[in-house]
């Protein structure tokens, strides 16, 4: 075996980030994944800049080891080929507002009946039932919406958004998960079945501790910056020229600062010899922090940091970290082969797999790109393929 | 079959965040999970305030569905029950720095000696090779160190951290996917393998479209606050009492958004009239959405918007979100009885699977709960169980 996902095919109907997230990590496994698209625009993201020779960077992504064939849901024709395409499938991921697909007459108890094998993803903003089920949102909203907002930020300021797109990353990587364990189970019972993650679920998982910190006191935590309410120094403070982030979780890390930055004598000050007490007083211990910190540079403090094992680390801009030595030798960094993109790079297989490593074997597909092949494969004849083609029931796309 | 991980043993040997999470996601699939802590304080986040009657709210709140074990791993006769469990196990987890494992004995290729069909996963800040693989890091350095602060919080202002621990919760949602592809593997090849995670890793590949924006432009991406390079009006927006967060992605949104604040003249402007155009004015377009939204409350905005379908979200907090009627009618947040915590709540099961649901069966454990009953289970005779818990290798906890 040379991949962990080798003859399981994929339809991917889904858009924009979560749903393509997570069949992209199934085409990365090997996977043969097929992204459906409505044959007009495609999916959304295909019209989100910035663009690269006339191609998102934001669709581009999140579709590699994807083939591409357009499909027009609307009419009775496409609801029969895609019914058709699943009665060959393993798995089917789709995004569409609740009901959207019931209402084509692709629902998941039509298409199980069609294929018993069938596992069906289904991600939503808020979930499958209950008084919010038809209510759609994105990534942004879900932020703000399940509470990620509210404790993101300085304390006073303004609510902040997590630089990338969080929510929808982890809705994503949960369906996955929800994928694979179903692939599991069905080499037991032969069985497929349904699986539904959503934007609002997933967030709300993701509180952890703030979640039960929050029902252990009816105390809803607030915007800290970048500090944490239970250890300090920890967070990011100033320098010579910048930030540095500093993690002092153990007493022991705090005498050997003291003494690296030749402040012995703030070791044995009873206002910050300990954990609890820097806590109290950290007004305090923030001056101390900023008047020590500011008389060198960044980069002199980390080395000096690292050099006594004291936890600290850089705020690398994306052009630093896109190029780190451990980045480029672990291949979290890789080129794409594209045929309209000369020196396509993008994040690469993170996630270590010693006998069935992940591959990139496909560039992200223009709308359309493989329509004819794909319906081939599954058994339609070239001409019924150009009678589909002719009513513009499907589309064929190329990147010239 | 009534759990998709029926029948399915883990130990898990990791700490903090990461790894139990991975693990908790692998119990509230049905599996057996063996939480295995060093004998003296165990699990490094039994120590994290705030406490709910003496136990960590954090360490309860990434440790349901989990039995747990004492063992003294720096002992010989720790190693060797370690290798006896693992011979009778399926899947492993460890957060150790990288080669600690193998100095005690129990590396990847003495453990799959044992067991060929074992899943071993590793869970570390770098990644298990290369030049910093020896490099520790926890949430807080790596979203500073992978570039996440770099792009979170106000422009000019200072880097702030994500509210909640994406970096490690995402890595250990890309280790239970490498673990339940290796299990989905193993039924057809029989044999298990090794899987590395690492939060370096995750973060970078988390950065999709910011990563290949950079390398299409070479300009790195900056801080926002809750704003959009692409789409605007979209971010958090000052209204009479608070913020509301609007997403008008659409041209049409802000024709409706126009009518029905009453001011139509914006909607023909031609320095608003196009996405375009609002992000080239976004100066203007913030003053003009202030002197809109501040003339309401933010309720009334939400009441509003929603009756014209323009997207838009409240900025809850965590005491709000907790309580929803969408998040109590899917469970998202449910009771979990404990033997010493009347009313413990906590995030529920938030992924649907129709046929083989999640479930939660039992309280995060006390250090060494169940470590008898664990080890007879495994084989054990009482009189070497005793010897055991006599030489201190093993000890044995309750929550009394």
């Amino acid at each position: 075996m040379t991949a962990a996902l080798e003859g399981i095919r994929v339809l991917d109907l889904s858009r924009a980030l979560a749903g393509p997230f997570a069949a992209m990590t199934l085409g990365d496994m090997g996977a043969d994944v097929i992204k459906i698209e409505e044959p007009q625009a495609g999916d959304t993201s295909r019209g989100y800049p910035p663009f690269w020779n006339g191609i998102s960077t934001y669709y581009l992504s999140i579709n590699r080891n994807k083939r591409a064939l357009t499909l027009d849901l609307s009419q009775p024709a496409g609801q029969e080929i895609l019914r058709h395409l699943v009665s060959q499938s393993d798995i089917l991921i789709e995004s569409f507002k609740t009901g959207a697909m019931e209402r084509w007459g692709v629902g998941y108890d039509e298409l199980s009946r069609i294929n018993p094998r069938l596992i069906y993803c289904a991600i939503s903003a808020f979930g499958r039932e209950g008084p919010d089920k038809h209510r759609g949102g994105v990534d942004i909203l879900m932020q703000a919406y399940a509470g990620l907002m509210s404790i993101t930020g300085e304390e006073g300021g303004p609510p902040v958004r997590t630089g990338t797109s969080v929510v929808d990353l982890s809705a994503g990587a949960h369906a996955t998960q929800g994928i694979l364990a179903s692939l599991y189970v069905r080499e037991k019972t032969g069985k497929g079945q349904r699986i539904d993650a959503s934007l609002l679920g997933t967030t709300v998982a993701w509180m952890t501790y703030h979640a039960v910190a929050y029902f252990a006191s009816g105390q809803a935590p607030g915007k800290m910056g970048s500090m944490h309410p239970s250890v300090a120094p920890y967070g990011a403070y100033p320098t010579q020229n910048g930030f540095i982030v500093m993690a002092i979780a153990f007493d022991s890390h705090w005498r050997a600062f003291c003494k690296i930055t030749g402040r012995d004598e703030l070791a044995d000050d009873p206002r910050l010899a300990t954990n609890p007490a820097r806590i109290a007083n950290r007004a305090l211990l923030d001056d101390v922090m900023a008047e020590v910190l500011t008389a060198k540079p960044s980069a002199v403090w980390q080395q000096i940091f690292d050099d006594a094992s004291i936890p600290c680390a850089p705020v690398n801009t994306l052009d630093t970290v896109l190029r780190l030595p451990q980045v480029e030798y672990l291949d979290y960094v890789t080129d794409v082969e594209h045929p309209a993109i000369d020196g396509l790079r993008m994040p690469g297989i993170h996630l270590g797999m010693s006998e069935t490593p992940g591959t990139i074997r496909r560039h992200p597909p223009a709308l359309g790109e493989q329509t004819s092949e794909v319906l081939r494969e599954f058994g339609y004849s070239e001409s019924r393929i150009a009678e589909f083609l002719a009513s513009g029931v499907v589309t064929q796309g190329s990147h010239s």
